[in-house]
């Protein structure tokens, strides 16, 4: 195989999104030096395009040079020393996820839990804070991949601070789709990935950390135990030291330079809308060929649809037809919905009326025929 | 700025190393899914081209997703646990890093050093080795980028199994310039990044483990701290379970696939004699002006080349007159050389012979003028 034989997809699953031609075109440019002005010019544009995408005024606002898992690692890791108290909201696979991974560096986990397609409430956050006692940090996932529920924040972020405790949200599949507003919402720190609603391949993660979080992770009694993914040496090469800490992926950061003038270049609240429009106009299409979508109706997030799949149908074979006959590619259910449910992303470039309608149409044939 | 403005470089300091066309040709194709079976094809081709170039035979053979320095302590944080012992060679920075890594990760760390510029011989690692008592890891740096320092591994592997240790090899500045022969010379793990040799951009770290790794690793009692660096879901998704563990780099692995084929075309051992020979020449050239090597004559870097600045020359304005200029980047001393040198990488497409002699006459005049 080689990569010029690569036959191109409409991307509609959970992620990557579709690149736009342009952001392909500037990371096709030649590579430079990490220490080159040049970068250093991108990197400080990038800083504040981010802050102008995630809604805030934090100045530790950079993308970690990892997949948004390695953000979601960074930020537990950064925030949390082996023995604090963490409580996740779960309500699907990815608050599972942050379980997982905050275990593993040694916090101390509890968990405010809900049925999958369904949202925590403040209420549920507030009872579940005076049953766990103190925690240091709350954390939830804005929009749960696994499910396309749509997790409000305001609401569970005035339980946290009530609670005396930090906010951590996973905005991996909501920034650049719909609101993530850092700042009026009180979130502490917040990770996103390069690849959904920004449109930009998978390999950057970016991530804002609020005055809290900051003092926090001042406040340290041993240092993070990834040196990779450490937040205070990372401030030090992206901020005014420029201090050598690893050779950041360059032609990535051309890339997510690209794709977020591009989200600029749009607006936030255009693109916002376009997400929600094309969400309904996909919502009624899959309702129109007696398909339902499976998360709460009240809570269905625009870029992530999920979509139960017929009985009798068998979802792999819908999906691999879809791949390989149209070459659009939808995922598939995971965790509690393997095998029971498509993945619909409307993210970025793809929520784009013509690529909904493509889908509706060759889901509606194979589904007919 | 905008990506498209940025002055293109010649790329001849500690990497990234410049990129060959093709490979920015391929990363730029549009982005597929991690689980469309396209993708997997090129990661089965990825993991047999890397088996080829780091001439192993080890299944376990892929690239994390992250820079060398992922790559670095990828390696460390699933071969040792809190406790572990490990002995590092100490020659330059880059082993002090391995120190500060392995520290973090809760590791009891001891060192062997020696004065930058030079290598660790197989008595003196023996000697410390009986010094140290029992390890569980031995590491050292093959190619020293802080010094240009040239770091034999056989008799290094021989004294590290026979205090039964395993062997930990760092590739980044070495893999495809200069023969890193995994199997033949005994190394049980060993990692490097893409944007050195290999003149694939920065992004993605090339890593492997032998059998008695892979035992370790098994017998581990507690998971790796790092969700994102575990080798055991990694190689869930690289191998024959395709189990999503992360949104790999869908574009870094196009660039990968290029980068690998560029290589094996071309062919190791010419490949090998192409950076010896360019070594030769710049050596030949710097001498020639008067300058010199700094590190031990015999045991010098083919990919890395550091240069002492004369007496009355500022470092810095040369390099910047360089840079500016010319549009040609070496780079400046790192930490006990800070000022005092230059560092000066002919790694894949930066070891041509008419970029070493542009630099020499650049060089030439500025040093003269």
């Amino acid at each position: 195989m080689r990569v010029a034989d690569i036959a191109p997809r409409t991307l509609l699953g959970p992620g990557p999104s579709d690149t736009h031609p342009r952001v392909l075109e500037a990371m096709a440019r030649p590579t430079i030096g990490y220490l080159d002005p040049q970068l250093f010019a991108l990197l400080d544009d990038i800083q504040d395009m981010l802050r102008a995408v995630f809604k805030t005024s934090n100045e530790l606002t950079l993308a970690v040079s990892g997949t948004g898992m390695a953000g979601m690692e960074t930020c537990l890791a950064n925030l949390l020393e082996p023995g604090d108290r963490l409580l996740v909201g779960v309500a699907g696979f990815f608050g599972q996820r942050l379980v997982q991974v905050a275990q593993r560096l040694g916090a101390e986990v509890c968990t405010v839990e809900v049925p999958w397609g369904e949202v925590i409430s403040g209420e549920q956050m507030r009872q579940a804070l005076q049953k766990q006692g103190p925690v240091k940090l709350v954390a939830v996932v804005n929009g749960e991949t696994s499910t396309g529920a749509w997790q409000p924040i305001p609401g569970i972020a005035e339980e946290a601070h009530a609670a005396g405790a930090m906010l951590l949200v996973d905005a991996v599949t909501t920034l650049g789709g719909v609101p993530v507003l850092v700042d009026e919402w009180g979130i502490d720190a917040c990770y996103s990935g390069s690849q959904k609603c920004l449109s930009c391949p998978p390999g950057l993660s970016p991530v804002t950390f609020g005055p809290a979080a900051r003092a926090a992770m001042a406040r340290r009694k041993r240092p993070v135990s990834s040196f990779y993914l450490d937040m205070a040496l990372l401030g030090r090469y992206w901020g005014r030291e420029r201090q050598y800490h690893h050779t950041i992926p360059v032609n990535m950061i051309y890339a997510l330079h690209e794709a977020l003038v591009l989200v600029l270049q749009e607006g936030l609240e255009a693109r916002w809308a376009r997400h929600l429009a094309q969400h309904q106009a996909l919502k009624s299409g899959v309702e129109a060929l007696g398909l339902r979508l499976t998360a709460n109706p009240a809570h269905l997030l625009p870029s992530l649809n999920v979509v139960a799949t017929p009985e009798g149908v068998d979802e792999g074979s819908i999906r691999q037809r879809l791949l390989e006959d149209e070459g659009i590619e939808i995922g598939g259910g995971l965790g509690a919905l393997k095998g029971k449910a498509w993945r619909i992303g409307l993210m970025g470039e793809g929520a784009r009326p013509e690529k909904v309608q493509r889908l509706l149409a060759a889901l509606g044939a194979l589904l007919g025929g």
